[in-house]
């Protein structure tokens, strides 16, 4: 009886009604081959990584990886967090905001490797939509982790603030997430264009791996925003319990 | 008492609770405003706009026009007006399937002109991820409006069948417009980076109208995702009513 007034709730809230489990196998399979992709064609068709290097395009590669490991992987594994694991929900919560913490410093380093690539090698800063609305993802990103964690974590706000900010937290976060996606997705093509200008096959084997990195990531994000709107495997209701 | 529990309906139903009538005039107003940029960018600073011209640059410029007058302007206008007016459902039915036709259409055409221009030009047709893209929007735009004609018009699906697809319908239509937005910005960014290949100032006034327009864009597409969320203004539940 419990167990039903619990399901009726869930789906009244709820317009999918599907269940998460399924699609949170879809969201680590695109998340693994997304990072594999973006690893061969840093390693296999750039030379590979370096921190340091008189080739400097090497410090360019590791601005693409760390940022699909980080904010694009860990950032989409941290929101599907709440829908992964059959857990209690505060280990939930500790999983959903380390993983967004991995993301976040990732995801600054990463920027960082952009910068130092450009002013080792002479080129411009900040010009660009992708370097723009990378600087705004981050920033929201940063703003976004505090606020969850100042309400939700430690010291934690009055339970009316929490349960007035959760849809908003949830949401905000899915805008910020999806904004990430399309600014890497940007990223891709900006690349790719400056490769293309300078003589790279438009047709060739690296740029179809360039374009189908981007879609994988793409269809990643797809897959996490749909697991992010489908039902939990625990009975523990979060909207509920906060 | 029948309002209260009308009222307390809706809320169950959708977490934000806020009410979409400020929110759409955000959207007519960011709407028009990235109408007039693309209009000032592709006549003031790219030459105008023309079908047929031994200047194939004005062809190329028809593209970017419709795209944003289309499939972006008219394709949110389309998803929030159910959100916008206090009408009976059949009637935001209508303005919702015709401002979709229209949009389709446009963007089928503002597509063909990318084509014609490349065609007249001697430049390569999709080899970028922008033009994938925009092939995967129009294709997928097609089908979901087809499924939503024959299903929710005419001649019109069983109860069931409509109760179990208006909620993917919705999701499903909200993605591609995420993608079709996505995609307008891949190639605000791909057609700047090709012009300041060739000479175009990186920080000057056309690379930032640009830059803007393309946030204009973005925006715009948040402000129709956030109404396609709030609460209609009507009392009539159209989940309910299907």
């Amino acid at each position: 009886m419990e167990r039903d007034t619990r399901k009726q709730k869930r789906e009244k809230k709820m317009g999918l009604g599907v269940p998460a489990l399924p699609l949170t196998l879809g969201v680590h399979v695109l998340g693994v081959v997304a990072i594999i992709l973006v690893l061969v064609w840093t390693i296999n068709f750039r030379g590979g990584l370096a921190w340091d290097s008189p080739n400097k395009a090497l410090i360019f590669n590791i601005h693409p990886v760390l940022i699909i490991i980080g904010l694009i992987v860990h950032g989409g594994e941290a929101i599907i967090s709440y829908k992964a694991f059959p857990l209690k929900k505060e280990v939930k919560k500790l999983i959903h905001l380390v993983l967004h913490a991995i993301a976040l410093i990732l995801g600054i380093i990463g920027i960082y490797t952009a910068f130092k690539y450009h002013n080792e090698s002479g080129i411009a800063n900040l010009y660009s939509l992708h370097s723009w609305l990378g600087i705004g993802v981050i920033v929201l990103y940063g703003i976004q982790w505090i606020y969850g964690f100042v309400i939700f974590f430690f010291p934690g706000g009055t339970p009316d603030i929490r349960r007035y900010s959760l849809p908003w937290h949830a949401l905000f976060g899915l805008f910020v997430f999806v904004l990430a996606v399309g600014t890497a997705s940007l990223g891709f093509l900006e690349k790719l264009t400056f490769l293309e200008n300078s003589g790279l096959a438009k047709y060739g084997s690296e740029a179809l791996l360039v374009n189908f990195t981007a879609i994988i990531t793409i269809l990643f994000g797809a897959f996490v925003v749909l697991t992010a709107l489908a039902d939990a495997p625990a009975a523990v209701d979060d909207y509920e319990a906060i």
